[in-house]
């Protein structure tokens, strides 16, 4: 199905991706998507082989889509409930993941509440010389790889449905609006959508911009002071020295907002991110209302985009704390219904990349 | 398999089932009985077709009951678990069955608290122009479809297992016992009973007596005094007027009765109904041994009724309390094992008609 | 695949299994163990039945092993979850097991807290004259078959992976070290291996070494007085006198020490045993430290062994106290994965040959 090349046995960062990689996701995950229009909507590509949903931070949602995107490859799989663990018997995440591997599962795809984790297990696997695959299904603060190439996989097919690729995006303005600071999404997507050329403008409160990513910005541009004003600071215009080794002829776009308009002047899609509650306990925040009042996309907001922006949200959302309810069931502006959709064929075209990588 | 015109996507209430659309039930379920009665239970009939089962009320035999008849449909099924979910992240319902539409699910079976919720979801689904089936496992105090037509294959396929059918219960006297006021079984399974033309005798003390059948009492026939002497009151033989647009051409027998004594006299099916130890606690009954005492099915509570009568029970049961504990293990008289292995049957039906509607 | 009679429709309990059953079990967990090897792992020896885990014990790990050992067998799968089960709405547990078998469940996988609860169901099924299989995993104090049973496979495939067979263990020296007193695993090795003809050499210290065992123990010889000092004491060299009817052909070889050092003196393998933390809470144990500087298994007290001595643990190990964290990952002592590895092939082996029965 697919003829490009693949050697990843894990899929944990996207912080390496090379562009040729992305290309084999959207293609491959073209085709699924194909299969998903039919009526019967599985492949035998996985027969036999087991797939595992080690989720120690749970997430219906999340797991429903590895799940069904699993059983669509014709994959057996298992379900690890975290409550009900031997964890609780005070057995280690590694020897937990030996534990699967011993069993004979083919692909560990892992949650966990700590950044590193699914890594650490990945690099464990590689030292016993095992064949089995590690997908990092989101990791403490660090990386969501599937939710980023299935937000990725939904713009670029909205703009060619017959041949999804990343160079679509080049020179285009996408926003990513909201609590940054603790999104694995949000990092993830970074990485991705700047791979791809496009301008990439991250827009939020002071006090849930990233320090994190200091290491993006270039050393001779400061950081903003984060006791200016948030509204009226002028918005930075960064292209980050990256590590040499990764992507060195990759020039990455990426500029920061303490403000919602530069952000969302032009943009040809606006990302936003869920707003987790606990940030208010946390006094990163007044309040939702205010958090919608200065930070909400709205109807209105999105006039100054481009006139066919699209917006997005990993969700679950919080009605009208993020985006306006109305605009949210809006097919014009939502690609939310889309971005789940995608999700089923682009997990299908990652765990296939990574099963077949092992025959 | 089943000749007979089948239109429903969704399966919510029996409030509008037509006799026909009864029949075509019963006729597919003694089918996939047969099926069951092989070595390999399965049938190829829904391969590559996702059901999810959203029970936002947990309820394991009910939601094990679905999965098995899903699997030997050869469907894939997804489990949401309500503990783990986004419900808790402040997503709303219809966000969430929004989310299972996009997955790509076919049918989702809902079971929730609140009466009204699979409705709202199906007309949600319509109006989205979607084909996705909307099954109702249960809601609130509203309807449990699926229980009703297991209770009515039952008690159909025990007069006649070859072809269970409607009509073979006209004319027999069935008695509803028990808290009729708290239960979806009960008000399901008035629909189905009294389509058939049986005569439909509910006995329960005042306080668990339904208010919410007055629509289904004729207008000159006063409501029965709360006050009176429940074991003294006279019974009351009173044919409903429904909606004229349902079922005109049915006459339906409907009796309220106090006490048990005139709902057993002579009843051919007696149906007990679970009773919530919390109605205690609402000060809704005095004890489980004084109800036991009035209102229990005991061998000689029997001896008033026809020869061959039989005893259900939705399950589960509280041993002692609603059936004496030796008659509900008595095969002469207990119907319960068979209804459960019913379920499974006339689950696979309703799944298949809903599912075959679909191409 | 199996040429050799199988008789058994339920599998409680090692105390009656007679040699022959022993290496039935080896020589098709060796075929399966086959199977697992390949790339697609599933054959279709039991495509449509149906295998339900009722584990009112919750287990993740043992769980996982059986649900994978059904799929491989191409079964379907229903899991009971105790906490959202009709158990919390007062249901008994053989109407639990009722339910499932009237779904038309084919094996019930039973684990629950209390001895004697499979045992108590296998007898009713059988007395319902059902042909469903009941398998014990694990009941409160009692057994555990299939842990002892994967054991067996691991070590006797070792010795020949060929042909493992119940007579290579003949004079092979074997220790079991930890909590006997708590633990069904040393109860059921203790059946298989002395069945063996091996020598079974038991040490724990005196808190928590049988009382239950004295029923092993031959009345001439007085059990070992729990007030004398645990690490002096003679151990004593018994051959248990076993009910007549059983195996009247085996001597069984069956040693205690309150010590570890007799017990692993020339041992060809030392099994240990799970500590729970609980033990100390109830005064059993001083400290985990001091149990592992007494009993605790690490290189050094390997040097007393056999030079190929192997360590075995059912597993979830608390790492440094059963075993020294470095010795548990050491592949040239530790078959900690094997064991795991075996228990899907010896799961499949034992639902292979109930199931096959039915036929």
């Amino acid at each position: 199905m697919v003829t490009t090349t693949w050697n990843r046995h894990h899929v944990i960062s996207l912080a390496d991706f090379q562009p040729d990689e992305y290309d084999t996701v959207l293609h491959t995950a073209a085709s699924f998507r194909e299969v998903l229009s039919r009526r019967t909507k599985k492949v035998p590509a996985l027969q036999g082989q087991v797939i595992a949903n080690l989720f120690f931070e749970p997430s219906t949602r999340t797991r429903s889509s590895f799940e069904l995107a699993a059983k669509r490859l014709s994959a057996d799989t298992l379900n690890f409930a975290p409550g009900t663990s031997s964890l609780t018997k005070g057995e280690t995440i590694l020897d937990t993941a030996k534990t699967y591997l011993a069993m004979g599962t083919d692909i560990m795809v892992i949650r966990h509440r700590e950044a590193g984790v699914p890594l650490m297990i990945a690099n464990e696997m590689d030292r016993l010389e095992t064949r089995v695959g590690i997908f990092n299904a989101g990791d403490g603060l660090h990386e969501h790889p599937s939710q980023a190439l299935l937000d990725l996989f939904t713009i670029c097919a909205l703009i060619d449905p017959e041949k999804p690729r990343l160079s679509l995006l080049k020179d285009k303005k996408i926003a990513i609006v909201g609590d940054i600071l603790h999104s694995r999404v949000a990092r993830s997507n970074i990485w991705s959508l700047t791979a791809s050329g496009a301008e990439v403008h991250l827009a939020a409160p002071p006090t849930l911009l990233p320090k994190l990513f200091a290491d993006f910005v270039h050393p001779q541009q400061p950081f903003p002071d984060k006791k200016s004003n948030s509204s009226t600071f002028p918005s930075l215009s960064l292209t980050p020295s990256l590590p040499h080794s990764l992507t060195p002829s990759l020039p990455r776009k990426l500029f920061l907002h303490w403000s919602l308009e530069p952000a969302l002047q032009n943009a040809d899609f606006v990302m936003t991110l869920r707003l987790q509650k606990e940030r208010m306990t946390q006094h990163l925040l007044p309040s939702l209302r205010e958090y919608h009042q200065r930070y909400g996309i709205t109807r209105e907001r999105l006039e100054a985009c481009h006139p066919d922006v699209k917006v997005l949200h990993p969700g679950p959302v919080n009605r009208g704390v993020e985006i306006s309810s109305d605009l949210m069931d809006d097919p014009k502006f939502s690609l939310i219904s889309q971005q789940v959709t995608s999700g089923v064929a682009v997990r299908m075209a990652l765990l296939y990349l990574m099963g077949s990588g092992k025959s």
